[in-house]
This record gives C-alpha cells, structure tokens and sequence, in this order.
C-alpha cells in the first residue's frame, strides 16, 4: 500500500440548510483524528481552514501537545499530533504533503450522502498505485464544488440501519479500518 | 445477529497511573456514540455511572435532544438519543436491558491492552446465539476487576502500526463496524 493522508476540512463545507460554510476548528477532532490516523499508520492528517486565526489556535494546540506542558505529560499524544500539519486550502494540503508522499496524490473524497462512490475494495486497490489523501468534510459535509473536481469519492459508509449521521471522528476510523486495518 | 447493546463505563476505569477512577461524563462521548450505535442498529446504549449528580447531567443532555429544543433542532439527534439511558453500575444497565434483549444478555469487555481476547469473527457467532452487550471504558480503560468476572473479552483493535490509543469513540466505531457492517 502507497502512503495515505488525511485532510479535514473546514471550508467549503455544507450546514444543515445545505449553505457553504466555514466550520470552527475543534481541539477534539484534531485528538481524535491524530490519534486514530496514527494508530493506521497514516502520513499526515491535514487540517485545513482559510481563517488565519483559526489556524493559528489549531497550531496552539499542537504546539501544547508537541513541545509544550502536554509533550511530557502525555508522550503518546505528542507522538500522535507530530503528524499533524494545517493548510489554508486543499490545494495547499496536497503541495505539502507532495514531497512525502512519494508520488502525486490523489484526493478521494468521502460522504455520506453520495451514490456514486466507489468501493472499498476499490479504493484498496487504488491505495496500491498511489498516494491517496482521503478529504473528510466537518459540518454537514464537503460542498459540491469539491465533487466537481473529477476526483474519486469514495462509498458512504453504511451500518444496519438507514440512519446515517455518523460523527466525522467515527467515520474516518471506520474508513481507515476497512482500507488499512488487519484482517480477522 | 441476536440484539447488541453498548455500555460506556465512568466506574471502575483506570487513570494514567492504573489507579481504579471515576471519570466524568462527557457531552461528546454521548452523542458520538448515541450516533454511531443508532447507525449501526444498536438496541441500546447505557451511559453507566455511580455518581447521581453525573447520572443527572446526563439525563439534562439526553432531555435536552430528546424532548427540548434539540429534538425540534435536529430530528436525527433526537432518533439517535431514544436509545441511550443512564444506569449506575453494570449490573444494573444489564438489569434493565435484559426485558428488551429476549434473552440473558452477556457483557463482552474490550480493551486495549488484553492478548486474552476473542477474535472478532468468534464474537460474531457469539452473537449469533445470545443478546451481547459491549462494554467499553473511559479513561484509560477498564479495571482489572472487570476482568475478573469470566466475561468474554474482545480482541483489540490494531491499526498498522505499534500505537494503540484509540479514542473509546474510535474504537467503539471500528468494533460495531467489524461486528455489523456491511460487507464489501
């Protein structure tokens, strides 16, 4: 498997009423998500906001965990936000994460509302090729202009219901376990 | 697939230390796994604390989305809210469990720090044949009196690499998904 990143983004995302909006940044999606993409093995998780301040505040927070009081008193989440890094833009992502990843990534993107997608299987495979950033939306998900890209999207997933709103922090950990976990 | 329920322990779970703690409610533990259990055709989840002023806190939160101005707000979290209640030990949420699971329900521990565990596939039949209930802790996981009880434990997640911690609201994720989700 090629090197796989993560990007979650804060703008352009949809609100309840189906509005382009720009989400704040939260201290426990970046734990939550650096901690599970370090227990996958990702690269890099991307979190991207255009608002400086808003990135200025995400990078507070790593500073904590990384260098600051947190990097001594809990070292594991020092390990997992030292592969966390924040852009302005999904463009801006993909440049960064360019020279690490080996070769071109490709963005896919995920949602739950889509049809279109393709499998996991797929993706697994895809995953063999290249380097693949998987785009993970906050708010009510990505906003289409993301899906007029050409880009790959990936399956929603499904569980045993028609219920369909989980948290993007459950989502991803179900994506990256069904691209990348063990085999039982 | 017999019914499958979900039990968030506050009390008896480890700190840093491995001193046995209660820890608090959190908001967002609750709706993250309220969502992802409803997703995934869970029965019930049980918030399980000893501590009455927490047990109140949470019913506010649950009333809140249940029957206040939540439930008016977002109809989805209200539907994912209806199965979630609150108990004060273990014992007790099975108590209350075991009119609506249809038969004697078994806990089914997890952690991530056992090499004693059930594979996931031998918890699948397990809960071909019985109601199971997973029993998950906050903190830094369950206590070792737990443990004790003879109860099944379930294998831990591994991602793809040595780093192994998950947020309980990844891990409860990855396990429904494992135990429920759908095929590729």
């Amino acid at each position: 498997m090629s090197q796989l990143a993560l990007a979650l983004l804060h703008y352009p995302v949809l609100d309840r009423q189906g509005r382009v909006i720009t989400t704040a940044v939260t201290n426990l999606d970046l734990h939550d998500l650096a901690r599970t993409g370090r227990t996958y093995g990702i690269s890099r998780l991307y979190v991207v906001t255009p608002v400086a301040g808003q990135r200025d505040l995400a990078g507070r927070i790593l500073g904590h965990w990384r260098e600051g009081f947190g990097a001594a008193y809990n070292p594991d989440r020092r390990e997992a936000f030292s592969r966390v890094e924040v852009a302005p833009t999904l463009g801006e992502a993909i440049a960064a994460w360019r020279p690490l990843a080996g070769a071109e990534p490709l963005p896919v993107l995920t949602g739950a509302r889509r049809s279109d997608g393709i499998s996991f299987e797929a993706c697994r495979e895809l995953a063999r090729t290249r380097p693949l950033m998987l785009v993970f939306g906050t708010g009510w998900g990505l906003a289409p202009e993301l899906f007029d890209q050409g880009w790959p999207v990936l399956a929603p997933v499904r569980g045993r219901s028609d219920y369909n709103h989980l948290p993007v922090r459950a989502a991803a950990a179900i994506i990256l376990d069904r691209l990348c976990g063990e085999a039982d």
